[in-house]
Formats: C-alpha cells, sequence, structure tokens
C-alpha cells in the first residue's frame, strides 16, 4: 500500500477532506507553473538540460530552527513544492545536522522537526513522488562531509560572508560553524543533485560545492554534476522586514511584527500588515529601490495571490496604501488558513509523520549508498559498503 | 563457525604452521605481561577501575600510510596485541578515513589497508577476541565527528602544535586537517572507550577528546567516559632516528637508513643497524640523554628481545658498540622475521583478509549503533535511528 494512501486511511474524515483541499492546491500549482510565468525560465525546465551526463534531481534542505516565516515558505517549501508538480525529482531534507552548529534543546528541536515534516506535507509536498527526510537519518550526509572536508580549504572557508557574519556573534566559534558549508555540499551531492532551490544570499555556498566538485574531480575522476541554482524569479528570495523594509525578512529579528509566521492567526497577520512600515505616499507602486516597504507589500500581495507585480498594481489603483493594506493581509490570510489547518491536522498525527520520514529516509538512503559507494571507492574507501539500506524491508 | 576456525581452514598447511607460531607468539606474550614487568602499571590493569561507571575498553588506531617502521610495531600493533592477552577488549581500526587528510592514491590506499590487517593478524591480534576493522565501514565514526564538531572550538584545533606543524607545510590547507583530533575523539567515543594506547607526543590530541566528554556532559547530560592514556613504560614511544638520535624514528625521515622498516630484511635490517649513528665510546651503556645513539640501540635490542635496560647492558658488558650492534641486528631479525613471514603468508589471502575485515566492522557497528543513538537522541537527533547493523546475519 503506498504512503499516500496509509497516510489518508490514517487520517480521520475532517482531515481527509483538507488533504483533498490540498490536492485542489496543487492543482492550482500545477495550474500556475504551466502557464506563461514559469517560476525558473532562467534555468530551464524539468525536462531541459542537467548540466551534462547527470539526470536532473533537485535538492532542497530546511533547517527545523523557530518558527518558519512567509519568506522561507515562499522561498523554499513552497518552490519545492512547484517544481514536484513541474515533474522534478525533488528531495527535501529537515536540516537537523545543521541545526545543531547552534546551541539547540535537544526535546525542541525533535519537536521542530516534526513541525516542519507537517508543514512540508501541508504545503503539498507528496511523499509518494517526493522524497521527504531527516538528514540525521542518512549516514552517508556525515560520511561524505569527512571525505569533502578533506579536499575544503579553511582559508576559503574561513572568508566566506555568512561565517564571518555568525562567528562574529560569538564568543567560542566551534568548527562545526565552518564545516557548515562543506556539510551542505555533501547534502546535495550525495544525491547528486543537479539543481538547488537557493536565494542569491546562499549562491556563495553552492560556490563552494561546485569548488569541491572540480576538486574532487581533479583527483579522482568525475562523480558529481555540478549543482545549479535555481533562483526564484517571484521575489520570494527578496522579501524584505515589515518593520525595516531595507533589510530582508529574518527569524533573528527582535521585533516579532518584521515578519508573519506561518503559524500566525488571521488577526496577527492583519495587525503586522497594517503595522507595516510604509512611506509618506498613499498611492501603491511598484518600485523596491525607491520605495522598499510598500513593494514589499504587492510582493507578499503577488505571492499569497498569484499574481503579477502589475496586476496587483492595477488591482490597488485608487486605493491608499491603508486600503491596500486590507487587500494584502486578507490575500495572505487566505493563503497561509488552509495551509496552517491542515499543518495543524498533520502535526496532531505524530506517529504517522514519522512513518512517512522513514519511508523517505530509506529512499533517500538507498540513493545516497549508490553515489557513496562510488565516491568512496574512488577514493580508496573499499570497505565502505555495508549496504545497510539493502535490508531495509520498506516497498519503494 | 568461528572466524578463527575459517581462517585456519582456508589457510594452506604452510599458513597453518605459521598461525601455530603466532600463537606460540600470543603465548609468550602472555607470560611476558604476567610477569614481573607489567607494562602499564601506572594505567591499571584489564580488571582494574575504568573511570567509574563504565567498562574498561581499548580503542586504537593504526593509519594506513607508508610502510610501518618497529616504532609503530613495538609501539602501537604489539601494544594492543599484549592488552588483548591481558584480557581487555581492544578494537583496533585502520584509519583510512583519517589517511585522506593527506593526498592518497585511492588504489594504493586499499592495498595498505590489506597490508595492515595482514600486519595485525600476524602481530597476533585474534579477530574472536578483539575488534579489528577498517573506520570507514563503520559511518557513525563521521556522524559523531560532525556531531562533536559543533561543541570543538576552532581556536583549540588552530592552536594544536601537531595542527601547526603540518600545515606550515602546506600551500592548502585542508578543513580535515584541523578536524583530525575532533574525528579522532569520535574514533574513540563512538565505543565508549575508556583507555587508548598513545605516545606522549598524542596526548594533547586525547585532552580535545576529554574536552568534548565535558563538552558533551555539560550541555546534554553524561553520555561518554573520559578515555585516559596507556603509556607505554618500555620506551616504545621513543625510539628514535638511527641516523639522527635526538629525533624520534620517523616515516617522513628522507634517509631511509633512519628506520627500519617491517617489511626489511634481515640483511636490510643488519645494514641499517650496523650504520646507525652513536658515538666515540665504545662501551655500551644506558644513558638516553648523555648517550641517546647507544641507548636507541638498547632500546630496540630490549623490546625485540624482551628485556629490561640493565639486562641488557649486562649481556653486553666487554663488547664494543660494534659487537653490540650484532647482537641488537640479531634480536630484531628474531623477532620481526616470522612476523614478515605471516604477514607475506596472509597477505596473499586478500579474500580472507576482506571477511576478517567485514566480520569485524559488523561487530563494531553494533556497538557503534548503541552508543551513537543514545548520544544522537540527546542532541535531538530522534530520526537518527536506521539500525543497519540489526539487519546483518553474521553470528557476533
Amino acid at each position: 500500500m503506498s504512503i499516500l494512501s496509509e497516510l489518508q486511511l490514517k487520517l480521520s474524515p475532517s482531515i481527509r477532506f483538507m488533504t483533498k483541499s490540498f490536492i485542489f492546491t496543487k492543482r492550482r500549482l500545477k495550474f500556475f507553473s504551466t502557464t506563461s510565468r514559469p517560476f525558473c525560465s532562467k534555468n530551464g525546465s524539468a525536462a531541459s538540460d542537467s548540466g551534462g551526463e547527470w539526470p536532473r534531481r533537485v535538492v532542497s534542505g530546511l533547517q527545523p530552527t523557530g518558527e518558519l516565516h512567509v519568506g522561507n515558505y515562499f522561498g523554499a517549501l513552497r518552490r519545492c513544492v512547484q517544481l514536484q508538480e513541474q515533474g522534478d525529482d525533488v528531495m527535501l531534507f529537515i536540516a537537523d545536522l545543521h541545526a545543531l552548529t547552534v546551541r539547540q534543546d535537544g526535546q525542541l528541536l525533535q519537536e521542530r522537526v516534526l513541525d516542519m515534516a507537517a508543514l512540508a506535507l501541508a504545503a503539498g509536498l507528496d511523499p509518494e513522488r517526493s522524497v521527504l527526510f531527516v538528514q540525521s537519518a542518512v549516514p552517508r550526509h556525515a560520511e561524505l562531509c569527512w571525505l569533502l572536508a578533506c579536499l575544503a580549504t579553511n582559508a576559503r572557508l574561513a572568508h566566506l560572508p555568512q561565517y564571518k557574519e555568525k562567528s562574529a556573534t560569538m564568543k567560542e566559534v566551534p568548527i562545526g560553524l565552518m564545516l557548515y558549508p562543506v556539510l551542505q555540499a555533501a547534502d546535495i551531492l550525495v544525491y547528486r543533485g543537479t539543481h538547488v532551490p537557493v536565494g542569491v544570499d546562499q549562491l556563495q555556498h553552492l560556490q563552494v560545492a561546485s569548488q569541491l566538485v572540480r576538486t574532487f574531480r581533479h583527483r579522482y575522476g568525475p562523480a558529481f554534476p555540478t549543482p545549479r541554482p535555481l533562483l526564484p524569479d517571484d521575489g520570494s528570495d527578496r522579501i524584505k522586514s515589515l518593520r525595516d523594509p531595507s533589510k530582508k525578512m529574518s527569524k533573528s529579528e527582535p521585533d516579532p511584527k518584521s515578519r508573519i509566521l506561518l503559524t500566525d492567526s488571521d488577526e496577527t497577520i492583519s495587525l503586522k500588515i497594517r503595522k507595516a512600515v510604509t512611506d509618506f505616499t498613499p498611492e501603491v507602486t511598484y518600485e523596491p529601490e525607491r520605495r522598499p516597504g510598500v513593494s514589499n507589500l504587492v510582493t507578499l500581495h503577488c505571492l499569497a495571490a498569484d499574481k503579477l507585480p502589475e496586476e496587483a498594481v492595477e488591482e490597488a489603483a485608487g486605493l491608499s496604501t491603508a486600503q491596500y493594506k486590507r487587500v494584502v493581509a486578507g490575500a495572505l490570510c487566505d493563503a497561509l488558513a488552509p495551509l496552517r489547518a491542515r499543518a495543524a491536522a498533520l502535526r496532531a498525527r505524530p506517529a504517522t509523520l514519522r512513518h512517512v520520514l522513514r519511508h523517505g529516509a530509506a529512499r533517500a538512503r538507498l540513493r545516497a549508498d549508490e553515489v557513496y559507494d562510488h565516491v568512496a571507492s574512488r577514493a580508496g574507501l573499499t570497505h565502505a559498503h555495508p549496504h545497510p539500506s539493502q535490508h531495509d524491508k520498506i516497498p519503494l
């Protein structure tokens, strides 16, 4: 029996209804992705080239730290679902190993992993077509990380802006923080990922992965495709803080009104949008450089209601910023309320979520074993063949 | 059927004879270790304390790089066999992951791993009583390494003398080199090793492991014993270069006459000892500070013939240094020739060696899984339970 049908059998009628509505959402997304507005047109469609001989495969990770805001949702989670609906082979992992680079409460981390799984499923990730799993359940990530750590230079890693920024705020910097981009490279390469949905700020980490692909090839022969970025063209990687639109929306900004969380109620969403910093021009226009506050509202509106900026601005003709804020809040509530409800219903079934994650991990391990076996034997590690996944009796 | 009996069945009569002689060697060692000269009296016997609640377990690693010299043999390999004969629970791994921190030829590395396995068995390591395996065959080493990397500070690692020394000679320093002591800590802690046979020069790396035990306990609660060093008192960690007795014998010294390899023929051993740098006093005395060259010969004589320095010096009474060199060479040849022959015979059976290593890896994986499961769940990685080893049908 398939995981999805098991999932539906196990769910109560009310949740089965939600699963239907989530299938509706997927149809909407499918429609969206096949309209004249391909969101990753720069990067080729699922059927197009994949950087040479390697089949196209999308790999993406979600950090299970703190609560997700709309930027994470539109920029990462929903993009993965869109790629899945395009027909892509999507692997989405919950990055609990990465989370350990900052101090974590063990209990809380476990809860957040399940939160994340519930959100991914609620957003429309299909555990049959895509592979949803927890990073630490696949030992090959850490094993390939060591192998790549022997090829990655200290100098390069120490000069990455994200490392410099994060380490500057710490009294004692763990080597895990410097190793972070190497584990990221392992996350992608262990599945021979060809495409990675990222924001502009993560391009440098992807360059580390590309450099490691070259170094490995130079030393041991070809083993990995060079992963390419899938940059969004819907502005989802440029959602700004509601309190200071010169900065990105971020979970680390102290003021909680600066971001909209996926767990926020309709009232909280409306309040945060009402309090959003704009400017003294009442008219609604889309000029990200000159008017970042209002333009950020337009971006959120477009993402929530599946519009182009010119459509949103046209619709807002004659509205004051204050009136437009009500439209934006309404669109966000319409987009997020069903997601929130589906996530909450799934979150109430931790055993089902764990089952889905175990299934995903078994599939991911098979794929990772195949790549790691090849890579490890090129590097001289012939005895690295326990092949544990072959013993997992889960149907794939 | 036990591995050892399989091993004997598979071996030809000539090798079965060698296996007998190697059992004789073990008896000799056992006798040696129960005489009035306990080689690790400072550190307690197998039955004594183990640093609290944790059962005593010895963990040691062998680097499969280059050829072993007598210092490696007496200081590491033979010590493990002695501990095994004392009744210790010994885990000996061939450190292929560590080997990758310097550039390796993949093919050659695979060969050297088998060389090392043959030597360990030839030296008397019993794959039934002890656990002999290849590091990369147990994924938990790399997984725990990541977890510990999130606790180990950059500053501490960058200031370790071995790192500073090695990195100074490299144009591009891989982060793997800085991470080296963290992987070493993982190697020990993943088996809850309580005792580690080391030389004085490795004490600082063991301190990194102890620090990580404390940091982990502080953050997540007790999980590991603090590993203690087993320092030799037979001088085996202080064997000097034959060309410059002010330095340690080392595989990196350019002059091959500075060291005696385990693969050297009797003729080569005799030649190297004849050419060994001493001083202009013909008499044989044991004064390591004042007369390092002659004293180094006494040390080698004692290690090879199982003597105390005063016994060796008494025996040498009336001999010139030149005459004594013949005695030392003879003792070394007597000790190393049978080892060499046994190792060569075993090395000619790679399938048998791989079988032994797979058996060891299956046992090691079971032990590592138990520890890692506990540790990972304390850190919040609940989904890290693939339990691959439970599917391995090898009797333990």
